[in-house]
């Protein structure tokens, strides 16, 4: 494969974030069943929800640029997943746990937020320059990203609200 | 190894980004040397400075908590670091592969804000329990954290606006 153009590019990074949201689906599934504190579930809960919608949303924009949804390997989240689960090998306290277990999840919401908001600097910098139109009743490319990006930054908003209200004060009290 | 507190998961949480840190500063040496636009290169030659007070500012923690500085592999950067290059080589114009670095610092330095962000929750709560205290006359852990995630934060800003001002806009154009 060789990339020569932004359009590529954004194509390149629209199969990087499926891959790396299929992946996160996947992960939650196994770290839930390791989770303690039942708010920290919840918020993993709807997370996989809200996973599962914002995988449809990349079929979708796939679709709108007539090509087939098709993952590549990313490294940043398999790395992302692998160092959490390593980390929560080594936890033999619950609460403390818990707290590893907020602290990665939040790590992979920072990557998407990251991924979420540079494809919608490139997707509308291919709207302005006209490479990139959206037909007549169609959402546009980069509302549909937005609203990823948005739930991203609401979970992550989430897990901080629970984190400093409740499971790292419960983890420091031993 | 075993984590059974808080201020041992705090203890991994500095090795993992003192890790990071000395990953990072070499892959940026590296990186830079395949930068066309100036701002950019400027950018990345900021940021290594930035790394290497960061890692001062890490060992300096270390020694506060009577500890040998030390890394643990983060397998999340080095993922990080290997999909940019990865992706890079797959790249045969210039414009685009400047916009390709510059997201995939981004990644990197989204993945920094969120470890920082974690350690000074961490800190902070250790030192509300009086788990973590400062010797008078010595600068807070807390604080010294917080100087480098104003860094990273910094830095991540400046990258947006030059991708935004700049170089997406010359890679769609062509």
């Amino acid at each position: 494969m060789t990339i020569s153009t932004m359009s590529e590019l954004f194509v390149h990074g629209l199969q990087d974030v499926y891959y790396a949201e299929n992946q996160i689906a996947k992960a939650l599934q196994e770290i839930m069943t390791q989770v303690t504190e039942p708010a920290l579930f919840d918020l993993l809960e709807h997370h996989v929800e809200e996973t599962r919608e914002q995988i449809a949303r990349l079929e979708q924009i796939f679709k709108r640029l007539g090509r087939t949804p098709q993952g590549v390997t990313c490294q940043a989240v398999l790395g992302l997943i692998e160092e959490g689960q390593e980390l929560q090998r080594t936890i033999n306290n619950k609460q403390v746990l818990d707290t590893a277990i907020l602290a990665s999840m939040q790590a992979i919401e920072h990557y998407e937020i990251n991924r979420y908001g540079t494809l919608i600097a490139w997707a509308s910098e291919l709207k302005r320059q006209g490479a990139q139109n959206t037909p007549s009743g169609e959402v546009d490319i980069v509302d549909l990203l937005q609203l990823s990006l948005d739930e991203e930054r609401g979970q992550d908003a989430r897990l901080t609200a629970l984190a400093d209200s409740k499971v790292n004060r419960h983890a420091t009290r031993g």
